[in-house]
């Protein structure tokens, strides 16, 4: 485990985050765009605030080295990291914190605390980086178990093997993704997976949750760069083997993939790797209409050019990331490769920009370093701290969330005029005043999109849940209705039940449960999460 | 269906395949290159030849009309394409022919024959185009059941829709592959997946089948180009949505995928489509080692390129399919685009063959027609023409086969030299003189490559099953022992079982079966296909 320690109510690590200059800058920012002056803010909890109920069980003498009931640990695996989880946080309401959190360091570790847990009744949560946005890892497992062990497997964090002739590693799940890319680094490789919870997130985390990472076209999901994985079941030991492509029977790996702890714990994986890039271009283009912006993406994304970048953010989320000037929408398109020079792809890349009316500087797109400055360098760095900003938000009852969503081009438009639409009138009923919604694409595909939507509002303190849980609500409905998916890459954890078991087949639901069945005989794993 | 007549015991539709001089041809060719001056030639079968039992049950009087009893159908229902087929048929070993075709046109009437054989325990073989080379639609499905009914799909036949924006197509599950082509080519489109089985295959057939398509890189499985599926279950209607990329939960596509008749039949499909391309650049470059080739590919499909062919030819199989020495490999490499021209793609590919030893005629490498000339055109044309010399093959006693794998790259050299030898070994064991043991790539990934073997021997009529069986064996025994699949693209079948289950993890075999229990209750579906 880190010598740093992971902060309690916040992002990333004690020591990081938002300085005073910056947060009473973010405050500023808000109130101006809201029209007040200032916020009444309530003070963020501190563990000693907490009271929590002593454990239900204890583990049996040999794996007591492994388990901790200390206090801060188990505060620290009651959340996430969403909106709701902090604004529980700030009401200092721990109801659902687990009995005990499980510190496996080997596979062998991982399945004697499954083992006994099985035996015992006790619910499983596997626990990663901890940066679920859905309630993924919330020990809120109804009644129906003896007790509820957090299993943090951060202790499974090492690279067992590096295949450089496949550009391939061999890492255990546990692992965060800084780390793995500090030891690929000396190799000339990179996962090259960059979520937005890249600095805590961990491999199996990724796997488990089906992520969404760098490449906005092409490796757009962790899915693709798994080449195999190994669980620990409630069956025992599930291997795949290591292909690079294969069509023996359904993928066993997809089955893993996306089943968020709740068919097994991911302990091992083999990713497939990229070489890092020496040759980049990336530059903003801007779009006087965001329907051409988007239909320029659609060209792009079509166009089997691959950028690693096509993210198009619209007038509203510009001027949130701080360009713009609140009427144009931006495309950041961006390549970059290891192998060759990348003018041949941004020059087309471009005239399909142009051709839809996008304009930008030429001088500034034939930069190299484009990626680090400018518009698409202020997206690149908001992007980086946005994490932080959440304790700040709910400190001074500001609602702010995000979902995310896919949807194919045909129905693009009538989609986004409707959740758009949607979102704002929630907004507005549920806390008395305008609010603000914005839309980009984080992942562009040949036959759709991949919008992702940001809400603003002034909430109340006290009535923070509520006016989160009527939005959210609301937004989910109307993503389901009009056809697309209630998560492109945040996964369905606790939060997204009730629009993910409309969006399932429901047979696909009943194969699910007969799976678990199997998998999970005593029905332990991260019990009410995708599989019901 | 089609007003031609699919062909007994031979590929494609009666009145094609190989005319006297053509068959004189390829006959002249082998007996030289195994130095003998003639071959014992045995009378295909006509459907006359053979007796079948009367079948062992009705359908009732409603479903009457959708199933045949008739002598030559369920002939044509009794196998696939695979040689081991041709050997029982050139015997007149029809001992599994199905007792019922039911020929549904619509999803109600494979509901309502599914429905009645659940009823009735008559075991269901989902029938595409017929072309397994596996065992995957012969109707050898043991003694549990009162019957056998072969479900022919090619009833349903129609595009339902064309969503020109998103590229996509909606399509019934029986259409076949030259039909679809012919109803996006109005529309500029083409899902341009070329398995050789193309003129027979079927959407939903290449879908349950994970069938390899026409690009060596990215989109190498159907599986990349199916967005959504629907399917008749034994429980009942299976439909997923329709999404670009979705994080909700495992893919349910993808357990449908593969799944090769045994969880249920695929009635549709939404699959993702190319524009035509209208940029082209394709060559042949020619190397004098087969390993330096290889790690030349293994630079080209880690470039970023992306090319639409890589294929690497060994010398043996460059020979065999007419062109080079006999001492040298080539590599074909090809590049096409709808949206820019390719030279910059192509100069980058034929810069990595340079480096690695390659060399080739740079004036063709540089015509937008080289894919249908030279050793490209070549290759293409005897790829195309491949499935008509089975008869002549079987008839005079010629054993010849291919098998397909995928190995990661760092054991391909020491993968590739175990499987020819034990391939050569067992040719020769099983024949009493030396074979021939040809490879090539059908498919190139970033982490490793598709080896595609074919080999040849003079067998001995009477024999050849047995033959057969032995090499079959031992090449496969190889293949899994050094760390391949048993099937990169030809599927699992019946004859792949035994492989399967040793690759396989055995708890998802064990998920395999629990999700049969849930989505095929009376266990009727393609019974000892994939789920046992």
């Amino acid at each position: 485990m880190s010598a740093r320690q992971v902060k309690f109510c916040g992002w990333g690590y004690e020591g990081e985050g938002l300085d005073a200059t910056e947060e009473k800058l973010v405050l500023g920012t808000v109130a101006a765009r809201f029209g007040v002056d200032g916020f009444e803010r309530k003070a963020a909890p501190k563990p000693d605030d907490i009271t929590l109920p002593a454990p239900r069980v204890a583990a049996p003498g040999d794996l007591a080295g492994l388990v901790s009931a200390d206090h801060r640990d188990r505060l620290l695996h009651t959340y996430g990291q969403s909106y709701p989880d902090y604004v529980r946080m700030f009401a200092r309401d721990f109801a659902h914190a687990p009995d005990l959190v499980g510190h496996p360091e080997s596979e062998e570790d991982v399945a004697a605390l499954i083992d006994w847990a099985g035996g015992a009744n006790v619910a499983v949560i596997p626990f990663g980086g901890g940066t679920s946005v859905v309630g993924g890892v919330e020990p809120a497992v109804g009644d129906g178990f003896a007790a509820v062990m957090s299993l943090d497997l951060t202790g499974l964090d090492r690279v067992l093997e590096i295949d450089r002739a496949s550009r391939a590693v061999r890492v255990q799940g546990g692992m965060r993704t800084p780390a793995l890319e500090a030891a690929l680094k000396p190799h000339g490789l990179t996962l090259r997976h960059f979520p937005q919870s890249f600095e805590m997130a961990t491999v199996g985390g990724m796997i488990a949750t089906r992520s969404g990472g760098h490449f906005a076209t092409l490796y757009t999901h962790i899915d693709d760069f798994v080449e195999a994985t190994r669980s620990v079941t409630g069956a025992g030991i599930m291997e795949t083997r290591r292909l690079p492509g294969s069509g023996a029977g359904p993928s066993p790996d997809r089955l893993m993939i996306g089943s968020e702890g709740s068919l097994g714990v991911i302990t091992e994986a083999w990713l497939r790797l990229q070489d890092r890039p020496t040759h980049r271009a990336s530059t903003a283009i801007l779009f006087d209409d965001f329907f051409a912006a988007a239909e320029c993406v659609r060209q792009i994304a079509q166009s089997g050019l691959y950028p690693a970048n096509t993210r198009l953010l619209d007038q509203n989320e510009a001027l949130v990331n701080g360009f713009g000037d609140g009427r144009r929408s931006v495309v950041v398109l961006g390549f970059e490769s290891h192998d060759h020079p990348v003018d041949a792809w941004m020059n087309r890349g471009l005239e399909i920009c142009r051709a839809n009316g996008g304009h930008y500087d030429a001088e500034a797109a034939r930069d190299p370093e484009g990626h680090k400055q400018g518009a698409a360098g202020a997206w690149r760095s908001a992007f980086i701290k946005m994490p932080h900003f959440r304790t700040a938000q709910v400190a001074n009852a500001i609602i702010s969330d995000t979902f995310e969503t896919a949807i194919t081009w045909d129905r693009f438009r009538e989609f986004h005029e409707n959740v758009m639409a949607a979102t704002t009138r929630a907004l507005h009923d549920a806390t008395g005043r305008a609010g603000i919604v914005t839309c980009r694409f984080t992942h562009a595909y040949p036959d759709g999109a991949a919008p992702y939507y940001s809400f603003h509002a002034l909430g109340r303190h006290g009535a923070l849940m509520e006016q989160w849980t009527e939005i959210k609500k609301r937004a989910s409905d109307a993503v389901i209705e009009h056809g697309g998916t209630i998560t492109h890459h945040h996964a369905v954890g606790r939060d997204h039940m009730p629009w993910y078991a409309r969006q399932r087949p429901a047979l696909f639901g009943a194969a699910l449960k007969a799976v678990k069945g199997t998998l999970d005989p005593h029905g332990i794993f991260n019990p009410g999460v995708v599989v019901t």
